[in-house]
């Protein structure tokens, strides 16, 4: 297992099979570092350009088409003091009888304290500006490239994962892809420092980041969607609109997951789910929703093996 | 303040303004009783038809339109140790491309121990009967009457409350309602002794239930759609379909709300939603869908008085 | 064959089981007016409250749950001269992002001249003023009670029809419901002098008018979704949200229809659909959408007996 | 002008920023060839990988972003008499109940006779193998390279257009696309012989055509989704999920067109639309759907200049 240290040069705003930036082996750690949404970096220069600017693609030695590809986020945070949001709900998001009413959306700027593990807003919002928010770093984009030599912009996910913008990427957890091209091509980018279920706004606290990673190969292993794990559950992801759809997708792949590795026939699944599965806003923002679903590990333990 | 101790006679399979089963005041307690989906006692005897026939309607003295009902779920549980539940997902809940996979559903027979607290399998499903699946009772109906003289069948829900089959309604929770007709009528019924997100089976494990609440009036004060708290969040939802419109219900009354009571402006309630909003799917299989939206109560108490 | 004059006295703002106006046997025809959709009569007094009062209920003699209500409409038109609609498209049928620009919505007040069959702005808007609209008189509302004791808003429709706002529902159609309580029940209101697809404004030209219609009865054919036909196609409509939902549903019962009645499979009955078949937007504008399904009946000739 | 006859000899699988096959001049016609959705050419030999293999991309000198550029189809049909469709709905089209229903689809077979005009299907399904079905030619398949250098899959649309299916891409129609890369890189493929609203089985009748087309450039004119006309009418094109948004695309579009060719204001705008629009289903098979908002040119007529 070799640990890299990786500085990006190049950024990419689309997922896509462009040249690798490093050729890393199963195994293998990265220390790398992300832009914020709009091509920020640690010093706070734009050194790229909307939307999204994504690390990478790192191309995972022997994975093949029908592999799957696994990423663990082992530390991820800001590497800079300041952040920004939007400040009102996207208008697709709320009533369309009530959008008259939005104001127009204004850029928040926020100050972060890494001691403390807090954010606040600099300037008054409301009266919001004495909160010192918990932070909750997690990653907006996490993909691989997609098939069929596409080139998908990175405001938006789909299988391959995305612009996925779930809150649940936070370190600890491991994600899996579905591997479309010859070594994967994986890219990250879209670091908040904490965001909602939703991204109701259309941002979290949007920022550069430092991200260690490491990457494993299931062989021969094919899944469909994008899905992970942590510390208390397993979780399946599913991209598209409306978010019935997405559910669908998360769901099924869920279905699929219990099927085939933890031997359970479609009605053991299907109870399991419906007593104990959680079902959360990944994003409504983005041109691709995402909604995720969830089985606690504890419920899935009682199995035995 | 006084306890009623009610014994339903009769039932309904709408929300309606049908004739007061007992008339209450504000600050009054209710000990009752309801029965399970199908219609089925404490003795396990069917009483009732399908579908969720609910106990009530209780008349509160003073309600009028436009005014708040508040009802305080103070107890509620199984008053029987059989329940039952569906096997398999609801097909519009999958990929469509999956639901000839799904077999056919069949009704599996649960039994509960109160004394532990945990319901198992009496057949053995996959693997499922060694496990024992931790109780969280909830009532999946409850609202009041409709306005416009309708009768909407306890089968689906909407801005009056209604088959929500959300599993956040437990015991301590306050739920809020708008009062459509005089007296408000309020209903319930349709226990689950357990039930994931999104009712994804269709049903939680169905059973009868003892249950005690208490009800308010908040005199003067409209909401659009229902409303809850417990000790640790504030909580709106929205009822419709897709879930996209369920969701900007939610979303837009939350928004009310945070402006309303709490004392911010649009952009100080869409960033606190922004940031810590927490959105969850009620459920997926009725006519109606429910998505809620939650805030914790942690970071509203910052926001002082 | 009888035919009844009826003048109404009462009217409905819900569809359910009212006490019936006036009962009618199979073939038997019926002179009656509607309200406009709201409440103004032939001499432009207001009679009934808002939305949409109904004419009716009409019990059909010997209609039964599980038979087929067939609804002839003879001749419809406006009984007055004056007409109103909408101004402004609805905000939930434009991008979100474009609501801000559409101002508020007014009233807009119509003349119509029977003689020469068309309708134009007495105040000008825009530059419309010189257009002579043609009248294509159509009713946008009709169905049957619905089953369960259910009393629904005459604001929205579903499997027992109500309001559709589909503009192919003028003279010379013939519209097939499902029958869910005994004697059927029909109502009827809701008349529009001119409404493009999906009645995107809200409205048609909304007015009062004459309507002469005849009833027949198929004994132990049941259907799940309002059909009808006219000179040229037949067709389904789907009711629901969103516009997918609809859809789907008006194309099962056009497949299931095909299959019935024209002795076709299902991949001889898709084959028709895929090639031949037209999906039109009854109305996007009602709580629940309608899509409409058609098939030539040219086509189907073609199949011979 | 000039007359160019091109042979395509490369075909894409994505609409991108891909190396121009032909440079052509605002003004010019091309006469070329296009394959079927599976890559078989006028001599049924597979030539090209699905889905849906495109001719060009046609490098418009002069376009640039921001301009509009105008396709007149002049001529288009099959170039072979072989065809094939899908047998079966697609599950996502027909109510989720139904889909075990279903049975698997197969590939059917069509005969073509160019000098009568039709289609028969080779073996008999169901009883349909009589049947003379009209040919109606049209283009499942045009549209320009997006922009942000992504490369989107043939079997999807957006605004740049792209696999859009509407059975309204006849001869004698002019379309009008966004340019969002410099000299546009129009592509063009998938011919259906005949398909009816919404693509419901997913296929046309799938050949290989010949296709006479022109262009022009609208420079510093900008448009954001799909237009058309022919000689009845003008019409959008949105393309999403769902139906809702998709129609809401090209609703608001037409507005922006009423506005601003036909100097209408929005209210004016949207009482034609109310009143005289159109709405059909596109395709409902595609990841992404589409809806076509129409307005009669006769009404647009009456507005004088």
């Amino acid at each position: 297992m070799t640990t890299h240290h990786f500085q990006p040069v190049v950024y990419y705003n689309t997922f896509g099979s462009h040249p690798p930036a490093l050729r890393i082996s199963p195994g293998d750690r990265v220390v790398t570092s992300t832009l914020d949404a709009w091509g920020g970096d640690a010093a706070g220069a734009t050194v790229a350009g909307k939307p999204n600017p994504q690390t990478g693609p790192f191309l995972i030695e022997g994975a093949e088409p029908g592999d799957t590809l696994v990423v663990t986020l082992e530390r991820l945070g800001p590497n800079r003091a300041s952040g920004f949001s939007r400040s009102i709900l996207a208008e697709h998001v709320v009533d369309p009888n009530f959008v008259r009413q939005l104001p127009e959306n204004q850029l928040l700027d926020w100050n972060m304290d890494a001691s403390q593990g807090t954010a606040s807003l600099i300037s008054d919002v409301a009266r919001l500006s004495p909160i010192h928010f918990p932070l909750r770093p997690m990653l907006g984009c996490l993909g691989v490239a997609p098939g069929g030599g596409q080139a998908i912009s990175t405001a938006t996910s789909g299988d391959f994962g995305g612009n996925m913008d779930y809150r649940g990427f936070t370190a600890g957890v491991s994600v899996y892809f579905p591997v479309f091209v010859p070594g994967a091509l994986f890219f990250l980018g879209d670091g908040h420092a904490l965001q909602g279920d939703g991204e109701l706004v259309g941002t979290g606290i949007e920022t550069s980041f430092d991200v260690t990673f490491s990457v494993n190969l299931q062989k021969g292993k094919t899944i469909r969607w994008p899905r992970g794990e942590n510390a208390d559950e397993i979780f399946t992801l599913g991209n598209g609109r409306p978010l019935d759809q997405a559910l669908s997708f998360a769901v099924t792949e869920m279905l699929e997951w219990l099927v085939a590795d933890y031997r359970l026939d479609l009605a053991g699944a299907s109870t399991l789910l419906g007593m104990m599965g959680e079902c959360v806003l990944g994003n409504v923002f983005d041109p691709a929703y995402t909604m995720v679903c969830k089985l606690p590990k504890g419920v899935l333990a009682g199995l035995g093996q």
